[in-house]
């Protein structure tokens, strides 16, 4: 059986023919089209399947559910977006409009709790019943695995881990809160105190970090820390510290099998791990007394979204 | 069917009969005798169990369960008490022991979760499937329910909300972390709170309620702000701020239908409720798009303990 996972993004529409292994055997992007209402944007991801069955060779009649992940507050139980400030939806019954529009059963859930199915179904935190995925990004994201079933409170509105707040009265964070983790732990953040360290030490390998990039990116400080600059050393400590926070927050309500760090940040592999486990593991209550909570890399990469999508219906 | 519950601290073990409707038939404390190892207080407690069935004339035997809450790490599963800092407890095989020491059914959790388990099947979370108990007392404690089941992480040493850090760097906590949410909203932070007012303020009534009542407690704060005293009003305003932060991030990661306060300072009532669900549900991502998260008083008062002991074994 063949299941298509489709991850809506606010600029692209990522489509994919997923097998039940969870290896993807085709897939597209198609630009999101805002300029049509959701059910345009629907038949859009309908004829793109179409497409994307016949370069595989797949018939379409085939397959056996699609998978829809969105950025905002999706209801996985009703299918309904509740709020998509990305696409700009608003109690969009996008379950019931996918299904009219492809006579294919279909299920939708947030996109990073997409990715957390993904990554419990075929990714890095497999057969690990209790796991949370956080991704680092523009912003951070949640999805949380109990028992094996994807949680995500009532109405599907819960699971905001990033939007935690760590720094009573810190910075202000665009959904009208102050010091919520993302503005300490995102990419965007991670940039932000780059640049300030940047200021600071007008004489640090950061610049030419940056001479060599072009621009200030989330790699800029790592870079120029494995290069032994001591300015971004103290960047990059000081934002694995404020990812820890997080988890151990994480850690201290949850205590679950692992937490899978994704987005882009995770790309710096055991320079970002390492100190997170042990900093995380040091920090959990009567640690000493109980099991570690591993802290592991996503392994799906940017196909997570399509393949958790998918799984959804698997 | 008759089951009994047991709330075993550090001081005092209370210890109660309960029918199927959660009502207490008769119930008793008795001294924790800290000269005894766990088997000598497990006997301790079955010879009250037997002593008050038969003040109670209910037959020893008819007892269906015995259900234990125990302050400290307890996982449920196993029925193992891996630490308990109050009882100086460390891997000791709890529910095996009581087993055998009363022939009855037993089983145990931490007692913040009992309590949380109380108030779900007989109190103000009843019938609210998703809902989390907050208590605040010396310390914040919590517990869990998700889809109608108290959850508590792997090996039970999740749901520590209370070691939630939410001022990052902030006061330091006894569990070795700084900043937790124990440390600003617990009973002995608003003591501290007060008492900090107080030096700040030698004119404010707090002063004079402190003469009234002997010493600083709980009360002091909101009663000095019912008479309208300005130093007593911010200390409230602050306590209730900091005890929201935290509420704020248990929403936005778990959105149950009703967060539950329990503890000493939820007898002050709708001047700490109201304030609270105001703040936490306009602090909760897209709220507006959202059911709204309640925020309700614990209704099982101190016998919660014994009530939801008893409840696990029903």
């Amino acid at each position: 059986m063949i299941y298509a996972g489709v991850d809506v993004g606010g600029t692209n529409i990522k489509i994919g023919l997923v097998d039940i292994k969870g290896a993807i055997i085709a897939d597209n992007s198609i630009k999101t089209d805002k300029n049509k209402d959701y059910k345009g944007i629907l038949e859009d991801i309908v004829a793109d399947l179409r497409l994307l069955c016949e370069k595989a060779g797949v018939d379409y009649h085939d397959i056996g559910g699609i998978g829809l992940g969105v950025p905002g507050v999706v209801d996985s139980r009703t299918g309904t977006v509740s709020y998509s400030a990305n696409l700009g939806w608003r109690d969009v019954p996008l379950v019931h409009g996918l299904e009219v529009a492809s006579g294919i059963r279909t299920e939708a859930a947030n996109d990073a709790n997409c990715a957390a199915w993904g990554e419990y179904k075929f990714g890095s935190s497999r057969s690990m019943d209790n796991a949370i995925l956080v991704t680092l990004g523009t912003g951070v994201g949640s999805g949380i695995i109990i028992d094996g079933k994807l949680f995500d409170g009532v109405a599907s509105a819960g699971g905001e881990a990033g939007h935690m707040i760590i720094v009573k009265d810190g910075k202000q964070c665009n959904c009208g809160l102050k010091g919520c983790w993302e503005r300490y732990a995102s990419a965007t953040a991670l940039i932000e105190q780059t640049e300030e360290a940047m200021k600071k030490y007008p004489d640090s390998l950061l610049h030419d970090v940056v001479k060599e990039n072009g621009k200030v990116s989330g790699r800029t400080a790592f870079i120029a820390a494995e290069r032994g600059d001591k300015a971004a050393r103290e960047v990059v400590e000081n934002y694995i510290d404020y990812i820890a926070t997080g988890l151990i927050n994480l850690g201290n309500i949850f205590h679950p099998n692992a937490i899978v760090i994704g987005g882009g940040v995770s790309n710096e592999g055991p320079a970002l791990i390492e100190p997170l486990e042990e900093k995380v593991n040091s920090g959990l209550l009567a640690s000493e007394h109980n099991p570690k909570v591993r802290i592991i890399g996503a392994s799906l990469g940017n196909k997570a979204g399509i393949i958790g999508a998918a799984a959804l219906v698997m």
